[in-house]
């Protein structure tokens, strides 16, 4: 491979991969690199609630002395405190489970720490990954929101303190804080992956996945994730082989609410898509998705938030607490009807990739919103948590205030190697 | 409400429900009862880890003089050892939790909680809910499987030590145990109960229930999970009231390797619901189900129990060790193809239900066997549990050894109050 040009904390996951697997680098000067930028930039952005400095350098030295460990050999991570670790406490943004240590990894954490990669730090979740904000800034502009719930792991990756980190996304928890971070987001089909030790919200919307800086960090990731070696096909990414995908242009039902920055960077994509995208609609049953993945989300986490509610109620943010109390309010009877909508609505989903290979859809109202008491609106990414599609959130431009924009690439379900061959292609359109 | 004519301890969760609420009978003597019950039975039975007694007691006291707390007001019930409680260890049935204290109750034991049930123990589990058995044995004969992996959660309410209980189901997990016990036994539709705080191994199939002595029992307690208050619509349980179901006759394609027993309940089935019941074919789509069940389970299992296999490994029973190497071999692409044709199989089953409100199927081969080596084969219950359709099992014959026999019901997804109305007038027939 050519030789190494960039700081070692800005390669992409991928390419330090390369290296670290060649040995051109060493991962102990991947962490080293890492760990410095923590200490230098994590002081103003708030990305880490713990970090593993000193076991993250031993396994570095480690797995420098072996043979090369899997797909991730070498790679410093990054685990949102909503998944649990078996060797740094886990709070999942609440003070009620401060300090907790929990005996076993999360599943997404050991199949990631079996790959090669080496643990540097559980990052901030928003208050049980709802929308009480964490402590954590945008890195481009420290008066403005980082995007939640993942809030740590977006602005770790973006800011050069980590190539990959995982995160969770319930309504638009990975998606929105890499829009509004600029980085790659990617949330797997629902139930692909393993959600074994992670702080349950709501069961028919809870999806792991991370970021990283480019398509192919998070391909590794999400390879490694679902145990599907096609996300890490090279073919996947080698610009002659692939050939354009066929791509809808789905603005959504609720795109008059996009503000002027997501407006434009939309023209821009559809001037670059030229010849490869059409305008396609939502089926009219498709309409109302944003109202129902409210009131299952709602019902669902007051639920499995019960005990929490019960006995820790002083501890939980009024926001939250009124969040609990309108989802008691919905009934087990919506709740049944709900559920059959969203299997057939999941069913005439399919529909929807007939003609088209990938959706392109926004990701975010636009920018991040200045200030911290909000992490912004998960508006457009409700429908496809709610389909449990796969996305992608791709950044490609900048808005009136100078932070990152892009959009998203949706796929159809259980076909994450097709949506991230895709996506490959459509972001080297965007930001050639 | 009538005179209480039975011990205490043998009392229907509903009729111990009604007679409390009415304050016919004190909750400190029904928890005494059914305490005086274990101490007397458990040191052979061996249903329970965890023993709550004197909590148990107390909070009985503080509900005798306050208000009727809900649905479960007073009522004794124990919890399958895979579910977290914030007062008793939670072990998961394996070496590598012994003693583990969570922090929170899982959403169901909350939700029971706080209708006023009042927690009287863990109950064991096989090994992590998969097949090597822990050390409960059948109340009614001891030297045989009382089926698992919710062994003592069955065996529990089977011996009149408790009249509710809680378990889980991923293959046959609730139904089986019913089967061998005796009891009822009900998987309410996949997604309908929060799995929050309870231990991952299958997320396309993993199911709360619970095991009462009639349909009324369980329908209390499948109200309380789910929310939904037509489970206890009284109009359910009105023998005057309800027009009987439209019965499908669903000997599922194993039907071949159903033994004697459960063939002679079948025929004394079909005979009790002559001009209710006529015979129905699964479609050529779902003749398959039972190894695609396997194959998902497997996968997921595998990888939910990856920090296990990882770092426990000499912890692990042999059966369970060579099931998770064998599901790490079956590949992510297999997994994508399979959860895509669950959704396409969940699809098809809804047609299922257009002639027929429930489908009368086996849930077990025979009689729980002889020996505490196995817990007896999911067989018949894979299938349902893959489609992620409610299922209730029905006791109402003996078997050759005089060890009970039953069948299930299995009804619409999401449709959990009609096929427990069905079930309350099938049980009926069956049993009078």
């Amino acid at each position: 491979m050519a030789s190494i040009k960039k700081p070692l904390h800005q390669l992409d996951a991928w390419q330090a991969a390369e290296a670290l697997a060649h040995r051109d680098i060493q991962a102990i000067d991947l962490v080293r690199a890492c760990l410095d930028r923590i200490e230098q930039r994590d002081p103003v952005v708030h990305a880490f609630v713990e970090l593993n400095a000193n076991a993250a350098l031993a396994l570095a030295r480690q797995l420098d002395a072996g043979p090369v460990r899997g797909l991730l050999h070498g790679l410093p991570f990054g685990v949102k405190d909503l998944l649990d670790t078996a060797d740094l406490p886990t709070a999942y943004g609440s003070p009620i489970y401060a300090g907790q240590q929990p005996l076993a990894d999360a599943a997404a954490v050991a199949l990631c720490r079996e790959a090669g990669a080496v643990l540097l730090g559980k990052t901030v979740s928003t208050e049980l990954a709802n929308m009480h904000p964490g402590v954590t800034r945008n890195p481009h502009n420290l008066q403005h929101t980082p995007g939640g719930s993942s809030s740590g792991s977006a602005a770790a990756v973006a800011d050069g303190m980590l190539p990959l980190a995982l995160g969770t996304q319930t309504a638009g928890s990975l998606i929105r804080p890499a829009a509004f971070c600029g980085v790659v987001g990617f949330k797997p089909s629902h139930n692909r992956v393993s959600r074994a030790g992670v702080k349950s919200l709501s069961e028919t919307l809870d999806t792991i996945g991370g970021f990283g800086r480019s398509v192919r960090d998070v391909a590794l990731l999400g390879a490694v994730l679902t145990g599907d070696k096609r996300l890490v096909d090279p073919r996947n990414f080698d610009a002659q082989a692939s050939s354009a995908p066929r791509i809808g242009l789905c603005a959504t039902p609720d795109w008059s609410l996009a503000d002027e920055d997501t407006q434009q960077a939309w023209a821009q994509a559809e001037k670059a898509l030229t010849g490869y995208a059409r305008p396609v609609a939502l089926p009219a049953e498709l309409q109302d998705l944003v109202a129902q993945q409210k009131a299952v989300q709602m019902f669902e986490t007051a639920r499995s938030l019960r005990h929490e509610h019960r006995h820790h109620a002083h501890q939980l943010s009024p926001s939250l607490l009124a969040l609990l109390e309108d989802g008691m309010r919905i009934s087990g009877e919506t709740h049944a009807f709900n559920l059959k909508a969203v299997a057939h609505h999941r069913h005439v989903a399919a529909d929807l990739f007939r003609d088209h290979d990938v959706l392109l859809a926004p990701s975010a109202l636009g920018e991040a919103p200045a200030g911290l008491a909000t992490t912004g609106d998960p508006l457009f990414c409700r429908g496809w948590t709610l389909l449990g599609l796969p996305c992608i959130h791709l950044p490609f431009a900048r808005g009136r205030n100078g932070l990152p924009v892009g959009l998203q690439l949706v796929g159809r379900f259980a076909d994450d190697h097709l949506l991230l061959t895709a996506a490959h292609w459509v972001h080297e359109q965007l930001t050639r």
